[in-house]
């Protein structure tokens, strides 16, 4: 077996970044112990990694009906759907610590129907699975299939702009090749 | 036949609408004639809408091997893929202004294979709609087909990240039932 | 970028044509003011030809329960299906006529599940993309979803048929690289 | 087991039918000692009924490149890839008699690459195969690929239009549940 | 035409066999009058060869709900659409005699929705194909569906094993473009 | 979050179960140090547990070109695409301690295009692939593949028989909702 590099675009030094992404990317590794490969990957486009970065945390750091364990389930569920390694990985592990199961990430990842999930996890991964794999046919039944659990249209617009995003981020990974940092495969399991 | 309205969530006014926001709306408007949709529906997110028109430019405004008009035709067919109304309306009038072609778009949106493309363009979009349809078996042959065009390997991470970003521009517009504007309808078409 | 040519068979002259199907592609050019390109390309077989047009009348222009504007609708849907340049392109131009609506064949072709349509549209252009996709798996339910919106056996028979003779259409145009006539993408815009 | 009647339509009696398509149908009872369903589902909509025959037989009944045989092994191979049983059952029938191998049908039916062919019939069925399932797709490799085999543009026309036509009917067949005779079970087996 | 070989893989002399092999082979050609490919195939790893008729006997041998021509039923439809020409020609001739009718397995094996088959049948074979194409999404609602045709758990099990079972015989049947026996082509159409 | 049970069918007791399955099972609790959930759902049906395992055992224990660690990766590769995630998790777990790897099976579960292979296991999960998704597809090509790496055709028996295998056990695993023990999870990552 051969290992393969973090990307198969150039990956920039941090002393050659500029400040504001260097400063992002220390901070990440002040409070994770190491530098996930998708800061350094997408630190060879500054500009779209600024966006990307403020999207994000737009969408995974917001309050609303969407804990932050729900979040990185539909961020798992739907990189497994879209067959995306990095995600898969990496945010399998911050599910993880966020949902303090070390079962489920890998549970959610091969198939969420088997999954240890209640009703209303059920039907918010029916929904972003849907908006990943045939958005063209969401519709109004979609929507109501979500309001018995209690997610507002806010929650429903949560749900899908995560899966979206991701589904973004997954094609990146893959045309990159990215690599998942060693360390998140451990993440979380203990 | 009755209109949808622009967007299944709410639209803000635009005296709701933070000054930045509100200030890149009016440009838009004053530039175009008009306030294309997807601002006012995204408006309803101001945290989204500045990291999606961030990324958006990042992307679109961009220096490099491609033409604007090739963007814009990665848009459209990737969109048409997608099954993404407003994109393929939009996109498909800003793509004939670009190419300064009455009927690229309209080709490009239902076949790419039967428009009128040389064969760069055609490589082009075969890497884009390999991108938007199953990125993750893109491999070095895929980067291998697009060298003999002249694409360089930062112009194949432009081709992949437009595909990726409409990609999510696709699901959230299917999602929120976006509307295109009439006037984009006719717009590049005299 | 290249013009492609009409057919990638031979296309006809006018003049060696049978008496009728000259005749026929003459009456065509009188009424729309140029002749649109399937003529000429099916007129290199004339037996095909007249088959072909024989049954396109006997379906598009048969009366009952179905408007001209439906029938053409069903063929802008299923012909957007089956990425048919042609047949979208061309007919798409006639639904803009007949339905009245300079936006509605665009709309439909990309995706009619977001276009402006009432519920009996709907729910036609639902049966048609069944036909068009998956007809082996057309049965009772698909037959009783029509009748509350006052269709008949026989207008569910209709829309089958267009459907089916379109696929075989889409089919022939995509193998011949059948060109679009530049006239049709302006009509029924203004 | 309960027997499905022909069709989901209504069948005509043949005293009702119009004299031409009367004497059809007897020369075809005459021919063959029983009227296959097709005939009485059709006659139906008498107008359909005589374009569909005139197409049929201006593709079947045609001089050139392709066998007889060869005709009626494109329809049973993509009549099996769209999932229709009338056709299959009874144009295997015609396989089998037309070239006087009783085991060719229910080979080809099935999965055609695993049939007892030749090379030039592979071929044939590559191409007619990728028209059936994705026309969109078709291109100049696709008429590269019957060169060799001695197959010319012509032949191309005539595989690609029938495996177009036999789409429309195996879509129409599926719509009406139309009923294979038990008579074409049979024959051509012994 | 050419006829291809009974297997892509060597085919051993029976008297080369293990003699509990050799017995079952035996015992089958004196039963049968020909030995089923099948069974020369197989043999050529006779570990495997136990393992395989220990388990299909176990399936297909059973008492239980499902009657013999239910199993081979299941076998059938499941057969089509791995699209597996040694299974259904095989089976078919099988079915057919179970069944004691000459028309239902070549019914089946095309589109069993269109067959000659009581609810009971159709709600078996709904359960089975979703076994064999999308086992993953298999759900209380899939078990529920098969309660009211007096189908127990036990007998869900029966099916879901048997379409799994002759999925992985179809897989490695088209492997290794086993060849039906020509005696099983008329049998059970008298 | 709700556990669900180890199968959706009952589970015997050991001491209900027939001595040579007792036995079998002990022998792997002894070794295991637990019972992994498969022994005890397929111990429900005491005939097919005898045949699944010496089946099993025949393909996954025999000599021959592909090391255990090769069989095991086959395993989870397929069985990732298949959605099972009972096979992922368990044999995962076999993977990476037979390969004393402990990033490779998640790896290979994901996107195996995207993992620390060399070109020989590249090869041969593209050939286990193929057999797992379009097996009737597979032909002369397949195996010329495999050819260059070394793997004789032997060797392409084993790389199709597990992957048919466990397709088939993928099937009764999504079809039982079958649990993965805990302690699959964290073996082989130490």
């Amino acid at each position: 077996m051969t290992d393969h590099p973090i990307s198969r675009f150039p990956v920039p030094a941090l002393a050659d970044l500029p400040a504001d992404i260097r400063a992002r990317i220390l901070a990440v590794q002040e409070k994770s112990g190491f530098i996930p490969n998708v800061f350094l990957a997408l630190a060879h486009r500054p500009d779209e990694f600024r966006a990307f970065f403020a999207y994000h945390d737009a969408l995974m750091e917001k309050q609303g009906g969407l804990s932050k364990a729900d979040r990185e389930m539909i961020v798992v569920a739907t990189s497994g759907a879209n067959h995306c390694q990095y995600c898969v990985v990496a945010h399998g592990a911050i599910l993880r610590i966020r949902a303090k199961n070390p079962l489920i990430a890998d549970q959610v990842a091969v198939n969420y129907r088997k999954a240890d999930l209640d009703g209303r996890q059920r039907a918010m991964l029916d929904f972003a699975m849907k908006v990943a794999l045939e958005a063209h046919t969401v519709g109004d039944a979609d929507f109501a299939a979500l309001a018995p659990h209690g997610f507002s249209a806010e929650d429903a617009w949560d749900i899908a702009a995560i899966a979206a995003f991701f589904g973004m981020s997954n094609r990146l990974a893959n045309v990159a090749s990215l690599r998942p940092n060693d360390e998140f495969y451990m993440l979380g399991r203990g």
